[in-house]
């Protein structure tokens, strides 16, 4: 497939982007709770094509970590249809008007809440990000442009198969989803260079597949590439309140962007701390990388390399370092973090608070586990992603983040002096 | 001068940053105003300086309006003395606290705006750009890096002096502005490749600048190309409005971007609208490149070429358009705009909200001229810039855009179940 077909894709998808601030927010809603009907009527026929995909990977050899990523079970195909009928009831973003103010000269100035345009999501294996995105990008009134992994291309074709019909079904132009019917890797080169046509582009994956885009790309990216997530626990923190926390965020589920990687220790509390809270670890199977005076403190954990303070382990490991107090702490987060979702444990008003104004991650948490990081939880509805560049949108995205405001004015003749 | 040196000055920049988040509208005010009073101070240095750069430029044969853009007046000195006093009467947009909820859970999860870091401005020949962003930059918390054109270089290496002394004199951190000390392009190429010390990108230039910033920055853009704005009399208008605005929004200052460059006339009426207002405009020395149409409806016009509705004439020349009504008059402005600023004339209330909500530019307006799209104007206060991609900002961007929110938490134990 050449850059040309490439560009005819994005040129029809941006065109067909047009009508859809028009669309109504109930036609919006029927769209996509049709859409999740069909996706659960249709469960058969996507299993059929799901499972030439798993086939090949078989084949390929990959991990059954991957193959569970890859597998649209009925748990899957229901959560898809679900995740839309929610993006369904959310509130519609846009039409919204803010900030009108009458100028001296009796303009009146404000702004109007709009989509994007075009959404171009750059994805790996997971088939079900293709009717998330969809969903997501219908109600914020963007067409979207798709190019999934090859791991799960039969899949994502049937997931768009069935969307697309049920958008000729609704009266709303197919065109509006954009395919690219190939998964080689200059396809992805290709759409970079489309910045007329593709307004923002989203990459969900591995870090390498993130830094790619990144470095080719001139339409705007949001993403974010790594969570390494710290905890600090204050000389002044409830030690019950830290113990529960910190467990939490390292165990509930260590595979996510929000779970902690590294716990830091006031060194006034670390002895008294420490013991309790490394037992409770390693009753959970957790594996530990401690710094000399940590090791100092506890037994049965091992010493950690400089490369532990910058790692993202995704998994039952936990990087652990004593601190001369918050300075140091939030210092230790500058160097080695990621900007994503920091948390103190104290009791202290004032740490508490210079903690919140000084650590420049995109969430700051006082009290609370690293885990609800999230679009739901904080309340966003469906969550688009989490963007820890600190540009468009900081955090967890959800619809509105899809969405951007223009200036409106109501005149009656002025003209400029 | 090396990648490694530019990376220097850029890790020396962030650094310096971190401490901007924590300094008082107080202390940022006193600054502005201590800068504004140097500035005026030094006037006979600055211009001692900024001597050679004209005198190279004679040298290098640039024109008289190059040439009139770099010198340093005793008007333009003064310029960027009150600019920095009107920034330092902005409020301040750091620390604000927005949508502060309870979850069901008992976390309180609200948003605080926080500066981007480190701003990295590439800029052409204007050496007051130089005082603007430093200004700009500090009031909203942010580390600026500066790389400005060649030939402005001994100005704006002297204005940088000053500034910095200044800092020195306020008790704050000189290192907050990066200075490129050469003006090659390799050096904007370097800059370009910083993502993890430069937040944001901000070019200021001709569109051949801009469109290599683009093509070569792995870090976030805020632009805008051209400024291709329309206005559109729709067969509803009052006529006098429409004559009126016209003219202003076309003659009162054509060299800049938010001036007419296309008039698109209803064909109802262009036989009764269109000989008066060519006449005015005629009287007022433009230029008149007109469709088909509009040639036969009056004359002392030449024909406008495909290219002509593309173009942002930055001059006393306009292009003229007899279009089959509202519905038209979007489709041209979608195929031809630059998403900057573009203007309905109507008594009509449902064609001025169909223009309103369908035209996606980033200024709209009804009955109003273009020129007002503006950051002064729209009562931002000092502009950064305009932003004509969608993305973080859109339109005039004020004080506020070279900020951005994260999520703040205050729990009291709370953990993910």
């Amino acid at each position: 497939m050449s850059a040309a077909d490439i560009k005819t894709i994005a040129m029809r998808t941006k065109r067909a982007s047009r009508a859809l601030v028009n669309l109504s927010s109930v036609a919006k809603a029927n769209a996509l709770n049709a859409m999740a009907e069909a996706i659960r009527n249709s469960a058969a026929f996507l299993q059929e094509h799901n499972r030439k995909d798993i086939n090949k990977a078989r084949e390929n050899g990959l991990s059954n970590a991957m193959i569970d990523r890859l597998t649209l079970s009925d748990t899957v195909i229901e959560g898809m249809a679900t995740a839309l009928e929610e993006i369904a009831e959310l509130p519609d973003p846009v039409g919204k008007i803010t900030g009108m103010n009458r100028r001296p000269n009796g303009l009146d100035v404000g702004k109007m809440r709009i989509p994007l345009g075009v959404v171009g999501m750059i994805y790996e294996s997971r088939p079900n990000v293709t009717a998330d995105a969809v969903g997501l990008c219908l109600k914020s009134g963007n067409a979207v442009m798709l190019r999934g992994g090859s791991e799960a291309f039969n899949s994502n074709s049937a997931v768009v198969e069935i969307l697309k019909k049920t958008l000729i079904d609704t009266d709303i132009n197919p065109d509006i989803i954009g395919f690219v019917p190939v998964t080689d890797r200059q396809a992805v080169m290709d759409m970079l260079k489309l910045e007329e046509y593709i307004d923002l582009i989203i990459p969900r994956g591995g870090e390498g597949l993130i830094r790619t885009v990144v470095e080719n790309s001139r339409i705007p990216v949001l993403k974010h590439y790594k969570g390494v997530c710290h905890i600090f626990v204050d000389s002044d923190a409830d030690f019950d309140k830290a113990y529960k926390i910190c467990l939490n965020a390292k165990v509930q589920r260590p595979g996510v962007c929000n779970a902690m990687e590294t716990l830091l220790v006031d060194e006034k509390i670390a002895e008294a701390f420490l013991p309790k809270m490394v037992q409770l670890f390693h009753d959970s199977g957790v594996e530990i990388r401690g710094c000399d005076k940590s090791m100092a403190i506890v037994t049965g954990i091992s010493s950690a390399t400089e490369q532990d303070w910058y790692e993202e382990f995704l998994d039952l490991v936990l990087a652990i370092k004593v601190v001369g107090g918050i300075n140091e702490a939030i210092d230790h987060i500058e160097t080695y973090g990621s900007d994503h979702t920091e948390a103190i444990i104290t009791e202290n008003y004032t740490k508490a608070l210079k903690f919140i104004k000084e650590v420049d991650s995109s969430t700051v948490l006082v009290n609370a586990s690293t885990r609800f990081s999230d679009g739901g939880e904080f309340g966003l509805g469906a969550e688009v992603g989490i963007c820890t560049s600190r540009i468009h949108a900081y955090g967890p995205m959800g619809v509105e983040d899809l969405t951007i405001e223009k200036f409106i004015c109501f005149g009656n003749g002025q003209i400029r002096q």
